[in-house]
């Protein structure tokens, strides 16, 4: 393992503190938890206060979706693995601003349990907090059960439309609906071409045979809908492209966003290589991409591959995306 | 190779479709040449046109640096190679709006040559362009001989510079002395773990055996300084930040601003633990940091490395470097 790493088990310490450093303008870790970051304005008064948080080796996901008009706190965990209750609990407490807090997440089994015994502990503290899961991650459970599927790059769009409607003035039960409403707008495919290693164990987790690919493959090496003959980017990306707008039941006409994020190891040349045909299948089919983010958005760790999302928008939608942003992870300018 | 790759003789065809539908707010391709993009506003009225260049692979350089208060067009080579004189030609025509074209790029042999034989053909047409080299890579050749250095990360600072010298209504001149100030004031290190893949060729061009990496590597495999032994992140990134303040002098009391790059497969975790121990290494040094960028900046294909550049600040360069900017590979919000 050829890696830039201290010891490994405390890499998540050292990224954060060069996450702060980093982004000293816009971020602070949290006084009284280290692995609580906030923006430097949170609480803002007013304003519904948001979080987010789930495991490490996502970066720029969590932490990096924490700034203007985005989140107020993050909550972080180990590599892969959830905060703690206690954690998302003094994330809650750093974004409350006294309008209540929306936690956004990725509902993994872990962050759903930590989540909830830290909104029962909120509310006896007389923080009212309500939340939504980000379920995108269309291989992560069949349709019909929709909600157990995984939040995947969907989560930026979760963020960035919540974080809009709270600087918008939007009250607590407005922010929840319109991040609710973009996870049901929103879908995910992934695909891996190589695994990824976390750097305490020093070997992948899982394999993905040379010149095989897993489609569908989870952020954390979750096994796929099915291992297939490594195809031409081409092919790979119609067959996500495919996957999400046949769940999404995209139809012609239909305007949306769209992320093709890289998963860490994935040169940036290559996600435009598939973002290109991806946005080509979509014009087939009519359907308008409105914005689209090409980059490293949501990772795991060294992974080789990438995860295509869709948003489909409607004006409210399309108003809270086009919302100036700042974060290190997403900045976006009004039209 | 697990790669997402068509056809690879045609992969830079494929990666410019991609990058143009992505940012179709902001880019567009050259009608006369497909190795052309171009600000979707250029040329610009009143304002001196702005043109970089190179090959691909390094991407979200050159033609990520194109946009609003950046360049007004590049010039897009195959991989690793230069773009030609007749592609640099076509780039200076689409960003001249009759105050002539400042050509700033990275000093590579192919490339100076054409750039130099590109401004003779433009000047018979009456287009004045004038060029600056980035010159960053300190490993590239020796201080005596700087003027050989190779330009690498360091370039993001010189378009910076450069681009908001322009928008704030320089002249060609100006434009030209503040970039290359920014130039002058910039340094650059390669650290290499791990080499990359042409397509085409499908194996390494080079080897970095397993254990060991090499310092002060080139951004196409260009031999480093030397071969150590694989060490810690800190110790790595304490090595690099020395050999960067010692080469650009930098004391006690100096304002920098500093990039922290990945080279195409290193982790964006990885990214924040390095730059989290050099910007220890400069505090140490009484060395203000006072803007960081951490990320894919400039990168080799799906090398497993990372670049640290500094450039020394004065109020011009803070200035300038804090006007506001937009592009698909820097985002600048006035401080």
């Amino acid at each position: 393992m050829q890696r830039f790493v201290n010891d490994p088990d405390y890499i998540v310490d050292d990224m954060v503190k060069g996450f702060v450093k980093a982004h000293e303008d816009l971020i602070v870790k949290s006084e009284k938890n280290d692995r609580v970051v906030k923006y430097k304005n949170a609480p803002v008064e007013g304003k519904v206060g948001l979080v987010t948080g789930g495991g490490s080796g996502h970066e720029p996901a969590f932490l990096g979706y924490v700034g203007e008009n985005m989140m107020d706190a993050a909550a972080v965990g180990e590599i892969f693995s959830s905060p703690s209750a206690q954690t998302f609990y003094d994330a809650f407490l750093e974004a409350d601003a006294g309008k209540g807090v929306a936690c956004l997440f990725g509902n993994y089994a872990g962050d759903n349990m930590n989540v909830k015994m830290a909104i029962r502990k909120a509310g006896k503290k007389g923080v009212e907090v309500k939340m939504v899961a980000a379920t995108d991650d269309i291989s992560s459970s069949p349709k019909e059960t929709k909600e157990k599927r995984h939040g995947i790059a969907g989560g930026v769009f979760m963020w960035k439309i919540g974080g809009a409607r709270a600087a918008l003035g939007g009250s607590l039960d407005e922010v929840i609906q319109s991040a609710q409403k973009a996870v049901d707008a929103t879908r995910s495919i992934c695909v891996g071409l190589e695994p990824c290693t976390i750097p305490a164990v020093g070997h992948p987790n899982f394999n993905i045979e040379n010149g095989k690919m897993e489609f569908g493959i989870g952020h954390h090496g979750e096994p796929g809908m099915n291992v297939q003959e490594l195809k031409s980017a081409d092919e790979i990306a119609d067959q996500m492209t495919e996957a999400v707008c046949e769940d999404l039941e995209l139809a012609r006409g239909d305007e949306t966003a769209v992320i093709l994020s890289g998963l860490g190891a994935t040169p940036v040349m290559e996600q435009y290589v598939l973002y290109g045909r991806a946005e080509k299948y979509l014009e087939r089919k009519g359907i308008h991409v409105y914005r689209a983010f090409v980059g490293n958005y949501v990772t795991s760790l060294d992974m080789n591959g990438a995860a295509l999302t869709i948003m489909r928008l409607d004006d409210e939608l399309k108003e809270l995306l086009d919302y100036e942003a700042g974060c290190p992870g997403l900045t976006v300018k009004a039209k």
